[in-house]
């Protein structure tokens, strides 16, 4: 009765791993309701005598993933090595074989996504991603089917764990930066190196992604404007904290008069935000549709169990398809026409140093009306040299509020302008 | 290129109308991305001379929903007409002739689903039915779909908006019951009879759907142990917050030991519990799963429009799956193990009012103790004949909780127990 789906296996990490365990614990209860019987049969890997947690019959695991792809005894082929090459070349020779492909591989997808498309789209061929954005948490698949009839507008989304952990901290325990930093790295949630992480890397390749798919436009992870969070500050926290806001790693993408706005960077968000009760490692991407109104889909957006749930959902869908003879792909995805972040428009926040003499408020103010910012709130904090000015603005473009912030900085009693972050405001 | 999908339409209510308007918004959209072109070509409704938003050309409406599902020219059925009869005989009807159903009709499917489950099986074609809970919300194809291979373990969601907004009134303003109901009535959130929604009546049948998708095995609404929230007072919700909780009525579903045990009552949960920050008449599910671990698929759970999208998601999937002449079946459900309330484990919340008395806390927290029930904390509040002892157990049974109230309306110095809470902790 039931169909054995035999599965080529490129990388044998976190995530690979996992999904051998989850198969051989899920394979009865995925027989008894797709007649699908999942085996993993050969497992390409860099280093064959490393120790691993899953044990694999001799034979299966190799140095070549080329000639698993090539296998004629490979029905289905998972690629979670990561980075676009050699994967790009190893998904286009499986999709060219006819040969579905499961990926969780986010660069190679926000790099080469649009042609990796077409690759599946003419082989008739499943590419399925899941994985690749959010770990374990359904973003493609709602995306792209559930609100297949619908017109997203926005989405934004926390969809790098590392820098939420960070942010939690400093907001929930008062930490620096560095500290938190220093604890996340500890903990294991960010890597020797975070540049990937704090620098907003990782989140710009998920913007550019979910942009993709929302927007049915190829986005690529360069179109995305980005800022990490390196800058932000406990002093910058703690002000969000008294406004009424959080600060939070956001990657947003927009649809606005035909173009598309793709950027990362930290933001003030309210505190009855749903985004704003996202803590810790947690994911979570919210969506505005025309019709549907707001959504959110929260999960672990990170993890080798959560991530291989997501993959073996792909593969799973990815078999039944095969086995009907159908595919469901993305298609052709025309180029999307990037909106410059100088066409923005937000509200603001502005912490500005200033020497605390007459008129400096005059001064500071008559800068924004300049350049017609106009300023919602001010607050002074401290005396003398130690003083700044925080200001809300209202709506205003970003190129007004990068003029203002040039112009500030040539004022006398302007010692320096510290962060700028945008705000989601309620306007 | 495009192929036309000719679509008769059961019932023109709210979320039909909806879906007649959002078709017309976003016929070139969806006939560009997917080669569909979607048009209503017949639609049934009771009364033909009422006043519609949407503009239907001459001949369109009829009487005869019979004769829209027999019609040769319509190749899917979309049913909102709610209710279990006729709905069931036109959806078999419509089945028998090969033609996918999509429908919004909790009643139906929480009452006779695994019957329409298997005639769609033996019929090759789709029934889908995302709109039947959470309105917008992403639910149903997420769990069949993205969590195929894995296991959930227990599901816990807000799923009737109209309860969710009377719970926050009371939470944030502090409203009675009556207040917040009257409230909501005067907003359209309540029926002018709110039976079904405050007793836990359209929760229930939610709760059975998802359950029977969540576990793969038939569950009825009435195998769903329910209690609404008309007996919570505002002081159960002050106690609540002060212990740290919200209360909020939950649809939960669990998977213990080859039983299924689904049940809606209202609960407190931690405030820094994602399901806390719900608020209004959002509604939001929250999904354990072995592998993927804690999800939560949050949005709108009501409106017209909100319902239309996830309406308009299933249809695109089923004229997909008619052009390719596949389907994507729920196939043969067991019929679920239903483990009865009294299995329950559970941390509770008891108020007892009681006169106050030397030696009342000995007496009534002797039968706690006779019932093996270990007390967490208690709290006096008043004095003399207003004094009430409020207090959270460890985890007990509900046999023993229960047991616990039977005795202790039996003592003397006990007035009357006041409410009981499940409380969702994190023992």
């Amino acid at each position: 009765m039931s169909s054995v789906v035999r599965i080529g296996l490129l990388g044998c990490g976190n995530v690979g791993g996992a999904l051998v365990g989850l198969i051989d614990e899920q394979r009865d209860a995925i027989a008894a309701r797709t007649g699908l019987e999942l085996h993993v049969t050969r497992v390409a890997v860099r280093n064959l005598t490393k120790e691993r947690d899953v044990v694999l019959p001799d034979g299966v695991l190799t140095h070549d993933a080329a000639a698993i792809v090539d296998d004629a005894d490979v029905d289905v082929v998972v690629e979670v090595i990561g980075g676009i090459e050699p994967a790009r070349a190893l998904v286009l020779a499986a999709l060219e074989a006819k040969k579905p492909v499961v990926t969780g591989n986010k660069e190679l997808l926000a790099n080469v996504g649009a042609e990796l498309f077409e690759a599946a789209e003419k082989a008739g061929v499943d590419l399925l991603f899941e994985a690749s954005v959010g770990g374990g948490i359904p973003l493609i698949r709602p995306l792209r089917e559930s609100l297949a009839g619908d017109r997203i507008r926005r989405f934004m989304g926390i969809v790098n764990g590392t820098t939420n952990y960070i942010l939690t901290r400093m907001t929930e325990a008062g930490a620096t930066y560095a500290d938190a930093l220093a604890e996340a790295q500890g903990l294991g949630f960010a890597e020797r190196d975070p540049t990937a992480d704090v620098e907003g890397f990782d989140a710009s390749a998920k913007a550019a992604i979910l942009a993709s798919i929302a927007f049915g436009a190829s986005v690529v992870a360069g179109d995305v404007y980005r800022e990490g969070i390196s800058a932000v500050t406990a002093a910058d926290i703690a002000f969000a904290d008294r406004l009424g806001f959080v600060v939070k790693l956001l990657a947003v993408g927009e649809a606005v008069d035909g173009e598309v706005a793709v950027r990362v960077h930290p933001a003030m968000i309210p505190k009855d935000h749903p985004l704003a009760s996202v803590r810790e490692s947690f994911n979570a991407v919210f969506i505005e549709g025309a019709a549907v109104g707001e959504l959110m889909l929260y999960g672990r957006g990170a993890g080798g169990r959560p991530t291989a749930s997501a993959v073996l959902g792909d593969l799973i869908d990815a078999s039944l398809n095969l086995r009907r003879g159908s595919a469901a792909g993305v298609g052709h995805l025309p180029r999307a026409k990037v909106r410059a972040i100088d066409e923005l428009r937000s509200q603001y926040y502005l912490n500005v140093e200033v020497y605390d003499r007459p008129g400096v408020l005059a001064a500071v103010a008559g800068v924004f009306g300049d350049h017609g910012v106009s300023i919602r709130s001010m607050e002074q904090e401290g005396l003398g040299d130690e003083a700044r000015l925080v200001f809300i603005t209202h709506t205003a473009t970003e190129r007004d509020v990068q003029a203002t912030i040039h112009d500030l900085r040539g004022l006398d009693v302007v010692d320096r302008v510290g962060s700028m972050l945008r705000v989601i405001g309620q306007e």
